[in-house]
């Protein structure tokens, strides 16, 4: 599936995936974002590399982050954005999803932000874009969420040195999340090979490997990184699992718990996140947190990926 | 009524309606907008034409492409442009019409896109606006779609030399149709004498002059250029016309009812298409459609319309 | 309170309300609003005071006009501005107001402009940003709305010599109204003493010094200006005040009741009117109406408040 990103000349097209990603192009993905790295309080440079481009964010599940992470980016790339909010407006008259790529990419859409909460719609339009077309999966199902992955590892390798000896414990919703699944596809191409799932057993994976606990005292101890999960409310109405209180009796990290993990332990979340339900504001404003740190560089990474693709 | 559109000085100050349009006034226009052109995939060229000036999208029906045609045409002139989705906001607070309209002018808006399912409204706009405004009609009731009719000339042009010598049909709800009404005055404009409407009865129209059919076979054979309309699924559900598959049957245009035409004949739609009803998709996106050109003159288009206005 | 408006240099960080502000500054803004000011038809200067800032719309309250106004202040000032419309979009993850800020704060956002129907939101975000962002509370509960507020003495003092002898009446739904706590506030500090309130006696405040008036007739005799404010219908729905026909008999701004006051008298309005309500068409768009005026200079106070708190 993952050279379906490739151009004929090897170059990459599309950012659907992080699985099997060359680790040269990924490091270089995460060399490039490094750059356009900016602190929050300094000056944001204003580049011209997309100027004249046209970015649409086609967004059929709604995310005012994610959102408006992609369209910073672009804007501070000097690209034109166009944001259609696909879950009230087109599909009004029932426009097809490929119509819709046909119609935008004759207006001289360059390069499209997707996320949807079906699999494959990126893949899919990425297959019926003309030659000139860039596609960024920002988020598939429960799939995948490559901009993600990378900020989640570009994050990472600005803490510590070497992924080949991370332990990474992942906790919360496995079985939904893709953010877990291009964590995991990134931090494998990386060379990490000591990733944990922890969570309730309805929530572990069928799909992954990695030693999988139900206690999570037990899957965080030792470990470099925590990547905690949102925990979605839906489930528990659902009783799939167990009520707020006692997911975070289980689940939560606080502060007694991090004491398990290794004194410079990175304390990291996706966001939005549940404070006090998955983790406690203490440690989601404490030492080892580095959850604004990942936002910041949610930017960076996604000027990145689009810079990369449209050859810039 | 097309008076209205011109100032004191005789330059088209609003874009109302082609009725009546002086033909070196709307050739001008397609000039402009064969030099907008741009194919897709070529570079964008930004141009600064409408740099300091201010582009309000009033839009009281809802529209994902016309919108989106219209924001890139306004910013790759390099306007400011300002999207008011006014079927949800303003509406609130009960502000009438014209004092919205009183209102962006007096921030300094300088071209208003309107977009509404009552008729009337671009007009009362321009009678109401101040000197140095100027109103694009993108869309009113099943009266006028101005810059639908202008695209529809530009394509045909693009493809056939002679206005005068064209057989045209249009096919489906006539009745309803702001797009025929314009691609109509557009032709008329230029010197196209046979043009032929078909559909069920019940929407054929009272207020246009042309050979009705309500036997497509007919109104189609020979014809250089068959325009083919979206279907209403809700005048479906009203029994006014027949149920998807007998109107496909009837009026929906495939591959073997296409050999009635020239051999050479242009295929349209202003979109967005119910594909299987009206309109087949091997025809869609067959050799003799030019439906996605359509979409990209509908940015060149729109582009020298504003410019035009603007004096620019 | 208000000192929370100013960092540790003395320099205004925010602009959160009018309450005690410093008389210069006050005085400063006005003067630098009155520089940005452009007569509507006027070409609109292009500025980059603020290229590369980002500015983001956080409104969770509907509103078009005010939201226009900021956003044109804004990108006239060279600003990327990121519009959250928070009534619908971010609040369906849950995500609590603050991690909103941190989140966007952490993409290099660098000024938040606020609008919210409950009190203390500006300042809590004032309170928890870090040092670089900046907050403009555009609109708060029944308590502060200090654009307006600047926006109505800019347009008094383009008319007016002299604020000490001036004698204002505002006229409507005083209790709840945020306008005119930020009007008060404003010619307060501009030394204006006679200020008076008229209304229904249930929608007079108590928290206001000024006379007080049900009887509207004795309010405006003599005034040089009369703010008429918007009626909620709902309150009227509510029982709280009289039907439409009724209130308009008794507080509504007609012609005949306009000759009680001084005859050069300034009459405003914040909008959106209910015509034939508060005010009849006749006065909204005569000669002694500045309303529009008011609209204008909405955008300049914008762009001054804006390129003051930024530092530029």
């Amino acid at each position: 599936m993952s050279h379906d990103q490739f151009d004929a000349q090897g170059r990459l097209q599309h950012l659907l995936t992080l699985a099997d990603l060359p680790r040269p192009t990924l490091l270089g993905l995460l060399d490039r974002a490094q750059q356009f790295h900016t602190q929050p309080g300094a000056a944001v440079p204003e580049y011209d590399l997309l100027a004249g481009a046209t970015v649409v964010n086609l967004f059929f599940e709604a995310s005012t982050r994610t959102r408006a992470s992609f369209e910073l980016a672009a804007r501070r790339l000097g690209a034109q954005v166009l944001t259609l909010d696909m879950a009230f407006s087109s599909t009004n008259k029932g426009e097809s999803l490929l119509d819709t790529l046909y119609t935008l990419e004759s207006m001289n859409a360059d390069l499209f932000v997707t996320r949807h909460q079906e699999p494959g719609v990126p893949e899919t339009l990425a297959q019926h874009s003309r030659p000139f077309v860039h596609i960024i999966n920002a988020g598939e199902a429960h799939v995948s969420h490559p901009t993600q992955g990378l900020l989640d590892a570009l994050t990472i390798r600005q803490h510590k040195k070497n992924f080949e000896k991370l332990s990474v414990a992942i906790v919360g919703d496995i079985r939904h999340s893709r953010v877990t699944r291009s964590a995991v596809q990134a931090l494998t191409v990386l060379g990490t090979q000591d990733i944990r799932f922890a969570g309730p057993a309805e929530l572990l994976p069928d799909d992954l490997e990695g030693e999988k606990f139900t206690n999570m005292d037990k899957a965080i101890e030792g470990t470099d990184v925590i990547m905690m999960l949102r925990i979605q409310k839906e489930r528990m109405q659902a009783g799939l699992i167990p009520d707020e209180r006692e997911y975070s009796r289980r689940y939560g990290l606080n502060v007694t718990r991090l004491k398990l993990a290794k004194p410079d332990v990175l304390v990291m979340h996706p966001g939005p996140m549940n404070r006090g339900v998955e983790i406690t504001s203490e440690v989601a404003d404490g030492p080892h947190s580095v959850i604004r740190e990942q936002v910041t560089n949610g930017v960076a990474v996604r000027m990145a990926v689009m810079a990369t693709l449209m050859g810039k």
